[in-house]
C-alpha cells in the first residue's frame, strides 16, 4: 500500500488529445515550479495526476492551489481487493456519521459503485456502530477505481479550477491597487502568465498568493516585452477613464472586475 | 400576527444616506415592475424591505431573484413577546434536527440573541424531543428583532446580490451568443439597465431569465439611443477581434467573461 496524492482537473471544452496533452504538460510544469518533484514521482493516469510521496497530506494541501486543478486528496493506493478495501475504509473512518462514495472507471471490478458503497458501509457500521448519513456526514470516505488500483481517501482539498497559467500566453498586469491583484489572479486562472508593472508592494502580495506559475515584475517596460493583452483592476464605475487606456495600448485591455463583486472574487481565492 | 416577506440587501460601499435612499427607490421600482404592489404593501425599515401579503411564500420565492437583493424570507410579524415567540417557533418547526438563530437590532428587547436562542430552543426540545444541531440542522428557525416587532421564518430564498439594475445607467448589450446573455446578466447585476441589439431569440431568453428591471430591444440603433458602455459575451480566447470592437464604438467595451468560467456564472444565476 503506497501513499500518494490524487489531483483532479476539469476537462470541459478540452476535446482534442493534443490540447489535453498540452494542458497536462503545463500543469505539471507549474506544479514543479513550486514543489521539486522527479519524473518518477508524477504520473498521469485517466484524467488524474498522481504524485507519489509519503508526506501526502501536506503536499495535497499545497498543490491543490495550483490553477487548473479542481481538487487534491492525500490517498492510499492499493490492490483492488474487497477485503483490503474494507480494512482501509475502517482505518480512514474518523468520527460521527459517515458515507462511502465510490467512482469506478475500471469496469472489470466485480462490484458496481453502489454495491461497493453498501458492502464497505455495512462493514464500518458493524465494526464501529457509526450511522450512515449521505447528506450530513462527518466523515466522507472516497474510493476511486482506476489504473487497476483502488485509491482511498477521507479528505478533499478544493482547488480553483480554471486553466493552468501559461496555457494562453502572457498578459501585462498593471498593479496599482488591491483590486488589480484580484484582476491579475482572475486572468491567471483563465490561463495567462503575468508580466507585472506598477507597485512592488502589490507585486509582493500577488506573489505571496500565487501558486500557479512563474510571474515577472519590471520597473519599466521596453520594446521587447511581449504581451497579448493588458489587465487592469478598474471597475464599472471607472468607465470614464477607459478611453484613455484604449488610446495608450495597442493590444486589448481587460477589466475582469466590471461584471463581478470584489467580495465574490476574494471568496473564490480564499482571501477573506 | 401578520404575514409578510422580509427582503435583505447588502449595503457594502453604500455609505451615504443619499446613495442608500436612491438604491432603495430603484430596488422598489424594479420589484414593482414584476409584481404589482401598492405603496402600503411595501415598507422600508432598518436595512430591510417588508412586503405585507398573505401569499408570502410564492412572493418571497419570486421577488428574491430581483438583482440587488441577497435573500427573501416569508415570515410572520408579531409582538415581541417571549411566550408568543416560543409558540410561533413551535409552529415553524418542521422536522429532524434544528437550530434557532436570532438577530437583534432592537436593543431594548429583554434577552440577548444567545439567550433567546437558548430559551426558544429548550422549549422546542421539551415539546418535540428534537435534537439541536447548529451545523447539520434540518430546520432553521430565524428570528429578527427590529421595528419593535419580531419577524420569524423557517425559509430563506437566496438572491443574487449586486446592485439594482438601473442604478448605474444604461449599457448596450450585443446579443449574438449564449455567452452574451450571461455577459448581459453580469452587467445588469452590477447595476446597469440594458438596451439590446442582435438576435431576438437570445433577447427572449434573457427576458425570460431577467427579473430585475425593464430591458429594451432594438432592431437597429439610431443616433438618439443613449448608452455609456457596450457589453459583449466574448472570451479571452477571442482577444484578436477586440481591436475591431474598440474602433467601432466610441464608448468603452466590456467583456465580463474574460476573467471567469462560464460554468461559474451559470451556477451563480441558477442556469444549470
Amino acid at each position: 500500500m503506497k501513499r500518494c496524492v490524487i489531483l483532479r482537473y476539469d476537462e470541459i471544452g478540452l476535446k482534442t488529445k493534443f490540447v489535453r496533452y498540452n494542458f497536462e504538460k503545463i500543469l505539471i510544469k507549474n506544479i514543479k515550479h513550486f514543489i521539486p518533484l522527479t519524473d518518477e514521482e508524477v504520473v498521469i493516469k485517466r484524467s488524474r495526476i498522481l504524485i507519489y510521496t509519503d508526506d501526502n497530506e501536506a503536499l495535497a494541501r499545497k498543490v491543490s492551489k495550483v490553477f487548473g486543478l479542481t481538487s487534491a486528496s492525500p490517498a492510499f493506493e492499493l490492490t483492488p481487493d474487497i477485503e483490503l478495501i474494507k480494512e482501509t475504509a475502517l482505518k480512514l473512518y474518523k468520527k460521527g456519521s459517515f458515507r462511502i462514495s465510490t467512482q469506478r472507471a475500471d469496469k472489470d471490478f466485480p462490484l458496481k459503485s453502489q454495491e461497493l458503497n453498501s458492502v464497505v458501509g455495512s462493514y464500518i457500521v458493524e465494526k464501529t456502530n457509526a450511522k450512515v448519513d449521505l447528506e450530513h456526514y462527518d466523515t466522507n470516505i472516497g474510493i476511486e477505481l482506476f489504473n487497476n488500483k483502488a485509491y482511498m481517501f477521507n479528505d478533499i482539498f478544493r482547488g480553483f479550477g480554471g486553466l493552468p497559467s501559461g496555457s494562453q500566453g502572457q498578459a501585462l498586469c498593471i498593479l496599482d491597487s488591491e483590486d488589480s491583484i484580484l484582476a491579475g489572479l482572475m486572468i491567471m486562472n483563465r490561463g495567462c502568465n503575468l508580466l507585472c508593472i506598477g507597485s512592488r508592494k502589490y507585486f509582493d502580495k500577488l506573489k505571496e498568493i500565487n501558486n500557479s506559475g512563474p510571474i515577472g515584475f519590471k520597473e519599466e517596460l521596453n520594446d521587447r516585452e511581449k504581451f497579448f493583452a493588458v489587465v487592469m483592476g478598474k471597475k464599472l464605475a471607472d468607465y470614464k477613464s477607459f478611453p484613455n487606456d484604449k488610446a495608450k495600448f495597442k493590444v486589448p485591455v481587460f477589466y475582469p472586475l466590471v461584471g463581478v463583486e470584489t467580495s465574490d472574487i476574494k471568496k473564490k481565492y480564499n482571501l477573506v
